[in-house]
């Protein structure tokens, strides 16, 4: 053994604003290990500080949350995580499920696939993206899940020394990549008061030569704003210039249900490149099947000189993909799914959203700038002025849990305080007790100062 | 948009050792692109250059080669990817089919998972693998194939200036991921003419304070080596001396055939902790459905007390788990696969095994030190005296390939020059006409200097 100065650990103690800062704090699994033999103290493993300190929010507060006991008959209702399938009133396509009786019954694919994904799923996915330019398989990477689509592309861009913009309120797995793979993130506004549009002035005194990407959501986690053409448009034209390409989070591609049409950022890759990271987890509601794709639109080939294709080819190599039998079915969802399924799903989400928003506009204390037009989430603000004694969100959110068993993420996990984020893809039933808890939630604790 | 000097290029070349010094260079996927349109150059899109610079051998390989045409009614015959259902010879159990349809029409199991994999199936995993303690669920985290358990064990143990022991010749992901991930890679020997065991003095001078983990394949890939209980009880004294945690890559646990019994490294928990890389993919021949797990042998809690725990729980939180309906056939292919199925799987691999070790005895200028005992791999030794036209395993592996359509693995790829790896779980006609042209291959070949 080669002898060497022992060195100090490495691991910051870790800070959990969401849970530090509120009465959230159930979670004590990691406390400290009793030495139970002799010798333990003599193992000086460290972990990877990189590790210890990064955070997913959401996936943190949802599996540190302390169970609720359901008291006078009241259970729990969730309006936290987005997850189609929690409370089983909507269903994958039945195609799907026959398609993957098939595909299991065939035994073609129970091995490995092309760390790229099954070429035949590439290129369905490929031509049903084709927008500008006809798109080749080899345009498409097949991901576990959209989280992963994400994960690789801020990967492949996170050049030491890099900053990235991300949208404030927005999803915040794209903060826990960024600053886990080195890049310093720089948050551009969405203005409530504008239907949740970027604030493209402050976007832009945000950029210098080595941004590597902007990351935009639309249809929008947590705002369920749907951008126009125009405001689009807007966006690639700066992108254009400042010469900074778009990450864009499709996942809610097409989960449209107001006035406005879902246009695809790649409408616009003529002008910009484009990585679409997206996937089948929300639109054929089936989350846990962990099956996303990165769609290069890169007409002139800016992403290829820059490697960012090798980039991304050496990461699925590493990584291996994911469920081959899960991939052998993207074809048939593509091209074979039903558009009333997907009318069903969007009646649903529609009359969610108008349920909620009507409720919001009832309460005082509450609410909501502009109705949601997409997604499954809105952003109601809490007005603190009327609520003196609670603190902030975090405190909103735990003391509702606690009292009312609804569970609903502090804004303050998307980046902004003292709103919080409902997800309306429950059955109606379920949002109207949701509802009608918080709104005596609020009528009980609605107090101004004197 | 803020000012600041334009940073140089940060990404290497590439070296690319399996291509760039042998004929199998076929691979011009990156190339340059072309400016189709003006404004091209004004793009200075850098990729990452650990994401360009890393390397997972075997997929890069496997997906550079040219195809092959098919001569003289002669096929291409792969023996060089360890994908047991790559053949059709060898199917997954009927019952996990069987549950698999179940789960999928249950509707149960589209949303998402606990980030560490379904509780019950946790449950299940940790019961099944108890040896010295009683495992819990938390101890237990399901991950997408074991390739991603390795991948998350060497990140949760990977901190800033450290080292990690591997074995040479050794499954080439481990380096991939330690380099990947900032670790000095030290290779310890196997050594072939010792039914290829650990040179444990070696292995000891390779130690210092920086030394997060050693990772011990048993039975091993690429040699097909199984571990006397001595041999195995040596190495845990040496780590816990040493103070070192193991990784232990068991993804071929209970897959040997020979005189000796599988003993898992847990059998030795008791003296040092140990992270255990397994999964469903070999022994129940579904690589392609993409579950593995790590399992945390740590009675005394030494990994808990240096945040290895945290690291990964982090870990699993960013990367969100594998395929919930795969998760939940667990249960069903632990607790009721019949001992039939993995005999019958056993039975395929002697055979194989044996007429790959009868058939190299016959070739002048290969030989294999020891049978191969377990897993699917056997390292076969070329003797470049009695091969003067052929440079190395490189050019030997692909003008083997050229001529005879045989692929195999040169064992450079797994740090070994001058070996090539045979993946013997094809069906025997396969094998039986892959080495007739081995023979003719090499008959054609042998010239020694005069």
């Amino acid at each position: 053994m080669v002898s060497c100065a022992n060195p100090d650990s490495m691991v910051e103690e870790t800070h959990n604003p969401l849970l530090d800062n509120g009465p959230m704090n159930g979670n004590s699994r990691h406390g400290e290990a009793k030495d139970e033999w002799n010798g333990v103290a003599e193992w000086k493993i460290r972990a990877n500080p990189a590790a210890v300190n990064s955070k997913n929010p959401i996936r943190d507060v949802m599996e540190s949350l302390p169970p609720v006991v359901a008291r006078n008959g009241k259970l729990e209702i969730s309006l936290a995580q987005g997850d189609p399938c929690a409370f089983g009133h909507l269903l994958p396509p039945d195609g799907a499920i026959e398609a993957l009786l098939n595909t299991a019954e065939s035994s073609m694919f129970n091995g490995y696939a092309h760390s790229a994904g099954l070429l035949e799923s590439r290129r369905v996915i490929a031509k049903y993206h084709s927008i500008n330019s006809k798109l080749a398989a080899d345009d498409v990477y097949i991901t576990v899940g959209c989280s992963q689509a994400i994960q690789l592309c801020i990967e492949a861009l996170a050049c030491p020394g890099s900053n990235i913009l991300l949208p404030r309120p927005g999803f915040p797995i794209y903060e826990t990549f960024s600053s886990y793979y080195g890049l310093q993130c720089r948050h551009y506004d969405l203005l409530p008061d504008h239907d949740w549009e970027i604030d493209l002035e402050q976007l832009e005194s945000l950029v210098d030569c080595n941004t590597v990407a902007m990351i935009i959501c639309n249809p929008g986690n947590p705002c369920g704003a749907v951008y126009s053409h125009e405001h689009l448009s807007q966006i690639a034209g700066l992108a254009e210039r400042l010469t900074v390409p778009i990450i864009a989070d499709e996942i809610y591609a097409h989960m449209v249900f107001g006035t406005r049409k879902f246009v695809p950022m790649a409408t616009f890759s003529w002008k910009v490149p484009i990585l679409v990271a997206g996937g089948i987890s929300k639109r054929w509601l089936v989350p846990g099947w962990r099956l996303g794709w990165i769609i290069l639109h890169d007409p002139r080939g800016i992403l290829k000189r820059g490697r960012v294709v090798e980039a991304l080819t050496r990461l699925v190599q590493m990584t291996i993909g994911t469920c081959t039998l899960v991939q052998a079915v993207v074809p048939d969802l593509l091209l074979h799914t039903s558009s009333d399924f997907h009318q069903k799903t969007l009646l649903t989400l529609k009359l969610g959203a108008e349920l909620c928003f009507e409720r919001v506009k009832r309460i005082r204390g509450l609410s909501c700038p502009s109705a949601p037009e997409g997604a499954m989430y809105m952003m109601v603000k809490i007005d603190f002025l009327d609520f003196v004694e609670l603190k902030n969100d975090l405190e909103f959110a735990a003391v509702l849990r606690c009292e009312e068993l609804v569970t609903v993420l502090p804004g303050t996990a998307f980046g902004l305080k003292n709103w919080i984020r409902i997800v309306f893809v429950a059955p109606l039933s379920h949002l109207k007790e949701a509802w009608d808890r918080i709104e005596i939630f609020c009528q009980r604790h609605v107090r101004r100062k004197p």
